[in-house]
Order: C-alpha cells, then sequence, then structure tokens
C-alpha cells in the first residue's frame, strides 16, 4: 500500500511536490488543497480531486501525510500547528530567527494528536543545515560559509515588484567568486555582507516611469539590498519571458577546518547544490521526508522533529539491508 | 564527565584519532592498545597509559567507546564482533562487498552484550555513503558518481612496494578532470573503469633493479592496475621523503538527476572533500560517531548501526536547541 500523500497550497512548491510524488513509486497523491475556488484549480494528476481548504478535516483517515506549501511569513506559522494535531504535516518554514518558537508550536500540536511534524525541510534550511551540522561535528575547529547563487530570489524579486513603476523584475542572488575561492583556498577570511554576494536585477518598467528613481529605490532598500553591491538591468516584457522565465538556484556550503596535533592540515568540506528549479527540487526533498514522517508514525513516534533529528535510512524506499549493500 | 574513548591499533588511524579527540572538550583519551610492546610505543597525549591487546577486557569499565583502528582485511573482521560484546566500539571497516557479513557478526555481538556497534565509518564508506543515499532519496530519478583524488591510496601504495626490487612507493588516484566535466554538465555519461580515473606511481628501486619490468609488473597488476591508465616515475629516497611524505586524500560524489513533469529540470547534488590529511579526517569523523554511539548506549539501545542509522544531532555536542537556533 502507497504512502497518501496531501497537499496544501498549490503554488510553485505545490506543483513541485506533485511533480515529485511522481517520481516514488510507494507514494500517491491522495488530494490537493486550496484556499481559491477549487473548480479554478487545474493540476496534473488525473483522477486527484481538489478540495477547498476548509474540507481538510474531512481527509482525516484518508492522508497519511500532508504536506504544507505555503508561505513562512503568515500561511506556516498558522496552519503548521493546526494541521499537525490531524495530520502527520511537513513544511518548509524557512524564517531562521522564528524557528524555535515555531518548533515548539508544532511539537505541542503533534504530541497532542499523536503525530509527526517535520520542520524546515529543504534546502536551506535543510540539505545545507544538515551538511553545515554534520561538517560542523567532524571538523569542531574551523569555520562554516554558505553561498547561495547564481540564482532567482522570490522573495527579492518581489520586493523590487511593489517598487511603484515596476511592472515585473526577477532578482539573482550571485556569489562574488573571489572570495568563494579564498574560501576554497582554505584562508578562512571573516566577511562583510557585501563581500560574499552581490544582487543583480532584472526589471521591466511601466511606460514613463522614471528609471533612475526605481534603480535609486532598490539599491537603496533596506534588509533586501542596502548592503550589497547591486545592478539593476531595465529589459522588456519580451526578454523577461525569454530569458528569465525558470527558477533556477543553487549554492554552497563550505567547512574549512583544520586537524593534527599543531593543527596543520587543512581539510575542506563542500557541498553544492546546481538546480534548474528550485521548487522542483524543493518539492522533492519534502517528498523524502513525508517517507520518513510516514515510518516513524508508523513506529508510535509523535513531536516535531527537524532533519537533524532525523536518520537517513527514514528518507529511502530501500530496506536496511539494501542499503548497505548498494549505497554503503 | 567526558566520554572515555579507547583506542585500539595505533597507526596512522589511531594518531587521528587521538589528535581528534583533543579538538573535542566533551572526550577524553583514556587508554591506547597494541599488539606491540607496549613501552616501545610513544604517544601524543600526557598522562594516558599504552597497554598490550590481551589487557583489554579489563578496562570494560572505564571506557565508554573503544574505537578500533586495525585494517579491513584481517583485524577489524574479528576485532569488532570480539569487543561489542564488552564496549560500544566503532569502526572504519571499508571491503564493501563484506560488510554485509559484517553487520550481522557485529549485530549479534553487541545485543548480546547490550553495547551500540557503529561499522563502516569514515568518508567512503562514511560521508560520502550518506551524500550517496540521501542524495539518491531526493533525486530518485538519476546516477550517482564517486571520484577519489587526488590523493594517495595506502592500499595501492603497498601493493607496489611489494614488488621485488621496490624499496619505497607512494601511488596517487587522479579523477579524470574531462569526465568529472561531463557529469558536472548532466550528460549522465556511463562509464569504464579507466575513463574515471588514472593512477600514479612514485617508485624508489633499489640499486640495479629492472625498472623497465618494474613499470610492467606494476602496469599489469590486476585489480589494482590493469584497468587504468598507470604512470609511473622513478624518484630517489630524498625525493620521496621531500615531496610525498603526507596523505592527502579527497574526491567527490555526484548526484545528476532530473525532476518536472516532463523530466525537464536538471539538478546536480555534488559533496566534495580536499584533504591535506586523510587520516586524521577518518579520525575526525570516527571521534563524531563515537560520540553518537555513546549517545545511543546512554538511551539504552544496542546492536549494530551504520552511518544510514544514525539522526545527525547524534554526532554533535550541541543541544537539540543549540543546533536548531544555530544550525538549521
Amino acid at each position: 500500500m502507497s504512502i497518501r500523500i496531501g497537499i496544501l497550497g498549490y503554488g510553485n512548491l505545490g506543483r513541485g511536490v506533485e511533480s515529485a510524488i511522481r517520481q516514488n513509486p510507494d507514494m500517491e497523491l491522495k488530494a490537493v488543497f486550496t484556499r481559491r475556488a477549487p473548480e479554478t484549480l487545474k493540476i496534473r494528476t488525473e483522477g486527484v480531486g481538489v478540495h477547498h481548504v476548509a474540507e481538510v478535516p474531512s481527509f482525516k483517515d484518508e492522508i497519511d501525510v500532508m504536506i504544507l506549501c505555503g508561505g513562512s511569513a503568515t500561511d506556516l506559522p498558522v496552519q503548521t500547528p493546526e494541521y499537525a494535531e490531524m495530520f502527520n504535516v511537513i513544511n518548509s518554514f524557512d524564517t531562521h530567527a522564528r524557528i524555535p518558537e515555531h518548533f515548539a508550536a508544532v511539537d505541542a500540536a503533534a504530541r497532542k494528536g499523536g503525530k509527526i511534524g517535520i520542520i524546515s525541510v529543504g534546502w536551506d534550511p535543510g540539505m545545507f543545515s544538515l551538511n553545515r551540522m554534520i561538517a560542523t561535528a567532524c571538523l569542531p575547529e574551523g569555520s562554516n560559509y554558505t553561498f547561495w547563487g547564481r540564482g532567482v530570489s522570490q522573495g527579492h524579486s518581489d520586493a523590487v515588484r511593489r517598487i511603484s513603476g515596476v511592472k515585473d523584475a526577477r532578482q539573482y542572488t550571485v556569489p562574488v567568486e573571489a572570495s568563494v575561492e579564498q574560501v576554497r583556498k582554505g584562508e578562512n577570511p571573516v566577511f562583510e555582507t557585501r563581500d560574499m554576494h552581490t544582487r543583480e536585477c532584472f526589471v521591466v518598467a511601466e511606460e514613463g516611469a522614471d528609471l533612475a528613481r526605481i534603480e535609486e529605490e532598490i539599491k537603496t532598500m533596506p534588509n533586501y539590498f542596502a548592503d550589497y553591491d547591486t545592478t539593476v538591468h531595465f529589459i522588456t516584457e519580451e526578454e523577461m519571458k525569454r530569458d528569465h522565465a525558470g527558477l533556477p538556484h543553487g549554492g554552497f556550503v563550505i567547512r574549512s577546518g583544520v586537524t593534527g596535533f599543531e593543527k596543520e592540515h587543512r581539510q575542506l568540506i563542500e557541498y553544492k547544490l546546481t538546480l534548474d528549479s528550485n521548487p522542483e527540487f524543493t518539492g522533492s526533498i519534502l517528498v523524502a521526508y513525508a517517507r520518513a514522517a510516514y515510518k516513524l508514525s508508523q513506529e508510535g513516534q509523535s513531536g516535531c522533529r527537524t532533519v537533524f533529528d532525523i536518520a537517513p535510512a527514514y528518507l529511502s524506499p530501500l530496506s536496511g539491508e539494501e542499503l548497505r549493500a548498494h549505497l554503503l
């Protein structure tokens, strides 16, 4: 019998999850839930229903794991504890500063319902966190560096789109190559924010808009751009469609440490992602952790977990014997 | 109270473990055991005794985790089940084909003794296995590629040293750069053995030895060299000492997969190690897993484990709260 998955929220990430489920023969998409009018939403999996979010509770016994694909700002902090009482849940909550309180809320709800909740699953937080953590445990004396890109930051793209006179925008985060090389050489540099990444914006302006003013507003925007070297390119709608339709991303985590009685040996661990599609990759990771949530729940476990708490074997459809024989 | 570690076997790996313990404040080296005459062995940690291996059983209550630093061919298959009845044990058993039977033997012994045994810990098997396994679970449709080097293979160096007329030898495994590039481009090539690595040997010959015969014996040696393109350099003892004293190594594991409804997006995961000292890095990983063995044992668990079975948080001295706040 396959693991029955529900998807709550059908944007880029929800579609990434739907697509990932099709690559895992032990999984089955059971239902998609939306806040929109269900009949307006066309999904890709035949024979699977789309339901209004108000119907979620009636699926309590038909879904093994609910994957929450909403946003971290307002959706996930409310939805995750709410549904963790009824379902095993997974989310990609990525507001780093609020993870401790979110963990506590989900943990309380999941324990109450006897369910498993796995939060902050994806690639950062997620795979990058896992690599930072394991590398730090293996090389206790050293420094961690996280570089993102080259890739589209949806949050920064949205921020540019909110500027008046902007019709559409795409923001790329770009690692500073010279800084990456310093780290790879084991120099353990200390960086300011602007040393590690630059930001590159492609903007479609409304006709007659003051381009100089838009550029100035972008470059001085606090939190998003003010601490970075930013370049702004004004392009046409056609160019936007032709050259910037995808959502590529990636980046790398480097642990640069030393070992030896005199700390004379440098040791470098690098984990690197090169992604044609950020939401599909995140969706694929969510699905692997949904398998883990199901297995943990079958064992009778409950409460909140993160990627740190889950033995890797739980992510795989293979048995312990198969894993040891073929992947160890 | 710190975790009390014993080291059994004091070669390169044993010294690597000793050095790693000093970088972990929650750990303490309790004793070193050797098959040699203990008084002939000088260790680096003051105040710690060196004992003959026959004395191991008398340390049953003084050591929390015994790290076995012998060889995979003959030492570990015998020692690990033997000591798993008395101690929590860790080893770096790397004979891939014999892992299933080794797992079964250690599992039976550890269960009988109520202890934890963690086998095949290091970087391959170990960190590379972990990355192959997790990446395969996250990208179920794709291929895995493992490249080793550039680095010293001690097994291949030993094999060359056994040839008559050879005084000393060092063998470097070198990835074929063009093949690496094909993989990084997502081309998912199918390789023959010789497409992925070349082998480079530095040999000090005895005076008057037949160099052509030595070179021929190396290049045609079955299993070790016959399937590879091998180059042989004859050098002086001084050059060997000056240029080849270290044990650098490294390599990378790449998962190249696809996602999307039409499988139209390429996704690449790469895990890369660049190591000045192979035995010190392996020692550092063994020590992190020794911490995990200790924690699992404190929870009352017993039996054999591999890196697949251990939640990453067990490797760290930090609490769940600290990990979530700082590394997630």
